[in-house]
């Protein structure tokens, strides 16, 4: 593809790092902000990634970086979907085409990538938190590389309806540091949000015309006393008066100024400059916004330009590549929806991704019977649970990595009550641009240790149909089914789910010496590798465990018992199938005489963003590696990139 | 100890299940509380158990079980500390000085106990969760055993202050369905309760005199029109105009009822019968009681007698036996206050558990270092992980349990980021008379497959000071110890903590034919299996692993090497400890010799309390499982009892 033009940019072209904003007038701010958009379309319009957030946030990064001083003030971007103008202006720019590629920036503020990102992020509402201590480091006098100043937490509306940012508010309101929290509200995060927290802040502004904020902003801060600090109860009199509501931050103990126009400087500008002079303890500014902002075809799209693949600048078009087989995500959810079409009982639950995880698809079908809790895993999973006490069979649709966020109630309300609540775990295994914080690496070791789990891994999209009805059917108490990102491997579709035997694997191909023990979706890697395998002469014995718990202890102990080695792989960590797997051997006195026994997990390291292909070549779990291992298993000298 | 005489209670003698409450007269029902209040208090004096929270909702649960129907409404108490009154009204009466008992009835609600338990809890703020799950169910029509009818959450105001409760009113809102939540406000959970919520509640009946509530109660109920349905904003502005405040409610979409005074029943049944009546959508019921109510004793604690050992009556004076050692707890808590007297940067977070945790002893030390962010683990850890990154020292002090709910936090925002954050993981391990709820059996699982992160575990509490010492010295990432309930070992303490050389174990006894390789306090019961076994001629090697992570390498490996067996010990789940030393072993292809390798740890089941030890009976985990896991590897036939 051709690089598009770059935009013109002057003033952005003198600016490196945010000192270099502080000799600029309001009027050249303005215009900075300008190019920083057009600079944000164009290197998105190259890399992929979050656009809408970042367009959403241009004239508050630019404000912000030019009334605070980072890195010594701790600007925290809440999930940091919207970093990208912040990276910009932060001495990133001369990479930021290189955004979410391998040995690139990463999608996502990180500590590791630059001092002006003092906390990472990538999922939400964290930042509350982190300001907080902030806050609280300086005030007790920590040593900090960056220095100490002010603690700026930028978090949506979205995030903020989480449990996480209200037990932060929660416990700052009573610590009464100083503490700036920026709300930016623009009525969507990836979905369109829902909750009552979410009708609340409409209400917040709903009776004040979009056109009085200015007046409102200004006569915000003359009416704001000096000192503050001898005039706070008045002061907060005051801005309660001028501000069109804000009751529910204030009983939380935050002085809440708002709502301003987030697109006009005229307002951010002054605002930010008199809470930096003046305010003392936590105070909460309303900003709107619109994700999307000034880029028609983010815009006019229903996702507000959310996450993009490479596109257009001048069309909006995206470049996607074509696909061969269908997405984990969709088989899932017609799947899902198959089987809701016999049964009345089947429900689903989603956190805020709707469409992540292809609930959408199921909302559209059965409306009365998908639920959209919010961002709200720990909620949202008990909720199950009560639903599944009621009589009904609920799906549980989150990505591995956001359902720790409801483990505690996983293990407490699911497990130990054995209720039969059905956990479909989206995003299992590495998942490529999204880098390290999304990776879903730890779900089967944190769940196959919980008595009664049944816990599931899709060798391919036909498997995964087969597991949602397994799922479907199994009532006597929970079951898990995990599956990765992306495309499935093209194989035959079932007309119709068939529920599997619980515990039992199958054998994919018989051979000798070897045996390569399979959990999840490997297997294809697994399979090419024994192609390779066999122009040596070795023709190793391939099986799919299917289940992680109960184990196939009959198709195991044969395997150990039938064969010279035995090798296991999976996507996860250690502590997962490998380990339930060793252990029964061990308990079976297999090791006792010998048994060259190995598992393939995930290395002890978080795997920055890559393509998923290179991510498995740093874990080493591709076809080339799995052959290798067994080479070495076997004392069969490798011959390496010759063969 | 001789019993004490039980109560006379002629009225509570006639009721066996809620059902038989229905023909009594409103005077009846009082009498009736007063005879449920003292039974409880006798049945706890002789059982040890959670006395002031029941005691705190006595006359709530006569007019719950009274206006409802359970089983078919569902009474949900959060937490369910409180519930023991409900349990002598629901069939359970004569088994209640079982409670907390091996084989006898729980100290919390529990699904397969009773069927007047539609929810089991334990963990705070999950009841709004839960009800709202059966109230769904019910309006699709779900099968319940038990049928279905209104779902009621009834939750203190320290369980309700945390972002899972929060997550579920945003969410209950949303959805509308009708719902009742009672909040219990009695200003004290487990501590004095912290952060702005409470300050809130506060707020809401500060400006009315509590001899005034049941005026405004009665008012409530003569202002609600009928029909309910049709009239509910105008019923909803006269309730406002009605309560004292409860806009925070309103604004998620509740409608506001109270604050009336939970120990009346003259206000606590009309209220009731009235929201039964015409309640449509989610209504919340503002109760204010006193824990410990009506028994002097309890009132006049300072923690107003949250959890009792057994007691005489007439005194209210505990029978605790006498302990030879100090507390693992108490332990923790001397070792971190001597190592912060030298270091200002250490700083302590609890999430609700001062007491618990030994933090309460800390914050008298050091009171401005010392944080008490709430019931909010989510926070909690990514509060300490802003500390840490901001240059502190953060020890983060909370229950293996209860960390489970901030396991994101964990992974996300300390361990990717490798911020040194201290975790001083209490109560590892089978806990006893709190139960499977309780147990901490998951932490080295959850926490040793995190790349970058330290996993120890304390033999003893004199290894328990230089793990404190180890953790305050480690800056390079986040490091974890756990240690289990109750006392300590009774060895020689030091002078002083020592920090550990990371990753370095330690031998205890040199020996043969088998090695033992113990991780944290099973190591007593390893030492006296190692007696038995000398009578029999087999003298075991035994170590102490001291770290899951990193492994001690050399160790092992000359362990497996130079023995015939090694075996593995650890109070953990599979997935842990033991699972990283196998993996270790298959990679260095000492399997492949043979090796006689067993790893001992928790069965795959949830055991039930009784006490420790008999827990550790269960779970096969004391000297004699030992010494028999010794024999049977090694192929001797055991001599069984006749030992």
């Amino acid at each position: 593809m051709p690089q598009p033009p770059k935009p013109e940019t002057p003033l952005l072209d003198r600016v490196r790092i945010p000192s270099d904003l502080k000799g600029l007038s309001d009027s050249e701010l303005h215009r900075l902000a300008h190019e920083l958009r057009a600079e944000t379309i164009a290197a998105v319009s190259q890399t992929g990634g979050h656009l809408g957030a970042g367009l959403g946030v241009v004239e508050l990064t630019v404000a912000l970086h030019s009334v605070f001083d980072a890195p010594k003030d701790k600007i925290i971007w809440d999930v940091s979907h919207q970093s990208y103008p912040h990276k910009i202006l932060t001495g990133r720019r001369d990479r930021i085409r290189t955004l979410r590629q391998e040995g690139g920036l990463s999608g996502f503020t990180k500590r590791s990538e630059s001092p002006y990102d003092p906390f990472g992020a990538a999922h939400s509402s964290t930042s509350i938190s982190a300001a907080l201590g902030f806050a609280v480091a300086r005030d007790l006098g920590g040593p900090c590389d960056t220095g100490h100043g002010d603690a700026i937490a930028v978090i949506g509306d979205g995030s903020i309806s989480a449990g996480m940012a209200y037990e932060a508010m929660n416990n700052a309101g009573h610590l009464k540091k100083r503490l700036i929290v920026i709300l930016n509200d623009n009525e969507m995060s990836i979905a369109p949000p829902t909750g009552a927290m979410s009708a609340y802040l409409t209400r917040l502004y709903a009776e004040a015309p979009f056109q009085d904020f200015k007046a409102a902003a200004k006569g915000a801060i003359s009416m704001l006393p000096e000192p503050f600090r001898e005039g706070a109860k008045r002061a907060k009199e005051m801005l309660k008066g001028m501000a069109v509501g804000g009751t529910l931050f204030e009983e939380l103990g935050f002085s809440y100024l708002g709502p301003i126009d987030g697109h006009d400087l005229g307002q951010l500008l002054p605002v930010l400059r008199t809470v930096k002079a003046r305010a003392t303890g936590p105070i909460l500014i309303h900003v709107l916004t619109k994700k999307g902002k000034g880029y028609a075809p983010a815009e006019q799209s229903p996702d507000r330009g959310h996450a993009r693949a490479r596109f257009d600048v001048v069309t909006g078009e995206q470049h996607k590549a074509p696909s061969n087989a269908p997405s984990y995500t969709k088989v899932f959810a017609n799947a899902l929806i198959a089987q809701a079409a016999d049964d009345p009982r089947i429900v689903a639950v989603t956190a805020a991704m709707p469409d992540g995880t292809g609930l959408d698809l199921f909302a559209e079908r059965y409306p009365s019977r998908c639920f959209d809790v919010g961002i709200a895993e720990q909620h949202g999973v008990t909720f199950c649970a009560g639903l599944a006490a009621g009589g009904m069979r609920p799906f549980c649709a989150m990505y591995s990595t956001f359902l720790q966020r409801g483990y505690d109630q996983v293990v407490h309300d699911v497990a130990i009550q054995r209720l039969p609540v059905r956990f479909a775990i989206d995003r299992a295994g590495l998942v490529g641009a999204d880098g390290a914080t999304h990776a879903g690496s730890f779900d089967v070791a944190y769940l196959a240790n919980l008595p009664g789990f049944v816990v599931m891994a899709a060798a391919d999209e036909a498997e995964l149909v087969h597991m949602v009805a397994t799922a479907a059917a199994h009532d006597e108490g929970p079951i898990a089914f995990r599956y990765p990102r992306g495309e499935g491997v093209g194989v035959d579709m079932p007309e119709k789910g068939i529920p599997l035997e619980i515990g039992k694997g199958r054998m994919i191909r018989e051979g000798g010496r070897v045996a390569i023990l399979s959990f999840g979706t490997r297997l294809s890697e697994v399979l090419k590798a024994c192609e390779a395998l066999e122009a040596r002469g070795i023709s190793p014995t391939v099986a799919d465990a299917r289940f992680a718990k109960p184990l196939d202890r009959d198709l195991i102990l044969r395997l150990a018992r039938g064969h010279e080695a035995l090798i296991t792989i999976e996507e996860g960590a250690i502590g997962g199938f490998g380990s339930h797997v060793a252990q029964l051997l061990a308990e079976e006195g297999v090791f006792d005489r010998g048994l060259k026994y190995r598992s393939m997990v995930l290395p002890d390291t978080f795997i920055d963003q890559a393509s998923p292909t290179a991510m498995y070549a740093v874990a080493a779990m591709n076809a080339e590696h799995i052959e290798a291992k067994v080479l070495s298993v076997l004392g069969v000298e490798s011959l390496g990139k010759r063969a």
